[in-house]
């Protein structure tokens, strides 16, 4: 870890455990990528949701070639991606400790561009797998101008860190007494039934898709 | 809206209508903020996820006065606040158009500090509304003390647009014979069972806890 995403407070939050780090990664669906924008001394910073996968200690982005965020990236900007999972409201007895439990990393680090055919093909079915495992190879493979039409970043997971808060309210002592009632709310992803698009072959719905929807109220079903 | 906050690409997907955006802040639980960390030419963008608030035409955002988030934030700096939701998995015939539905709205400024006691307060309360509406009222005061350990900074609304994708995968004519399975899979919030927490009043649960738990499964609840 380096001294940049070293953290600075509650450091009971962090945790710096690599496979954790990982799974959160790997449960996750969006990531928000932060930028710097302009340039100097007309800087802003912007942030962007992105489709993302985790390719071993590698993190993928990818979009297309006209994106301002990602042709600022390859340009060798500094990025910060950020993949949050929201576990529980946490309700206390006091506003002052009302909280939220949830995982959420932090990559830091300079993009670059994937340019290898090859490797940008195996890339591009890497993110489709990320999200909906099984399907790159229910679909036709990318042609090559399809390739070209899209921009894959690539980005090293060596200076990630990771803040989780778990359990129920930790109220004050003085508070215990308080009528309100306190606890936790889970929260999750739902997942519908899947809704065929107009002259697929919707039924069955196959297997890889099927993963995403086993029944209603299915929380956090590709983590399963 | 100002031309930091134009999109460039894509314009179909931007949507500048306000009470759409607003709809979207209401929605969201968790915003992800970035920010410029650092000192020139030192710098690179951060991200975090935050809870927050939409009070008016004004967006509401804290923490701990420790934060170094809230440190750079307050003293300045210019912000982007991210909040996005996701309503679909889009299960095209070809990978490159494989897509998410979703709503996103990215918010720009400058944050300042509210530092009168009882704007403090309201703020406060609006941001335990804004995660669980009726709460303010069910839960003690909070003490000065409370009040001073907490930093709350304000944003305005001015600079502000969302993005939106709906609707089913946009495949090319020449893929439409494609045997692959095709459609959305619905994504949304979903919401368990309250757990109280030992000592809680937690029998019955209350009506503004309730809200949030319409039963299992429930999709974005706080929506309805």
């Amino acid at each position: 870890m380096n001294a940049k995403t070293q953290l600075n407070r509650k450091p009971s939050r962090a945790v710096f455990d690599r496979n954790g780090i990982y799974a959160v990664l790997d449960e996750g669906l969006v990531a928000h990528v932060g930028l710097i924008a302009g340039d100097t001394p007309d800087v802003h910073p912007i942030v962007i949701p992105m489709l993302y996968a985790r390719d071993g200690d590698m993190l993928l982005l990818h979009g297309s070639p006209a994106s301002r965020l990602l042709r600022n990236a390859k340009g060798g900007r500094d990025v910060c991606v950020t993949v949050t999972l929201l576990d529980a409201l946490v309700l206390a007895r006091s506003g002052l400790h009302h909280s939220m439990n949830y995982r959420s990393v932090v990559v830091m680090g300079c993009a670059s561009e994937i340019t290898d055919p090859d490797a940008k093909v195996a890339a591009l079915d890497r993110l489709v797998e990320h999200t909906v495992p099984g399907r790159s190879k229910q679909i036709r493979p990318a042609h090559d101008k399809e390739v070209k039409a899209t921009t894959v970043l690539i980005l090293s997971l060596d200076e990630c860190s990771m803040k989780v808060r778990t359990g129920g309210p930790i109220d004050d002592l003085d508070d215990l007494d308080e009528p309100s009632w306190a606890g936790l709310v889970p929260l999750g992803v739902f997942i519908g039934e899947p809704e065929p698009d107009e002259g697929s072959t919707g039924d069955p719905v196959p297997g890889h898709v099927a993963f995403w929807s086993r029944g209603p109220g299915q929380v956090n079903g590709r983590a399963g």
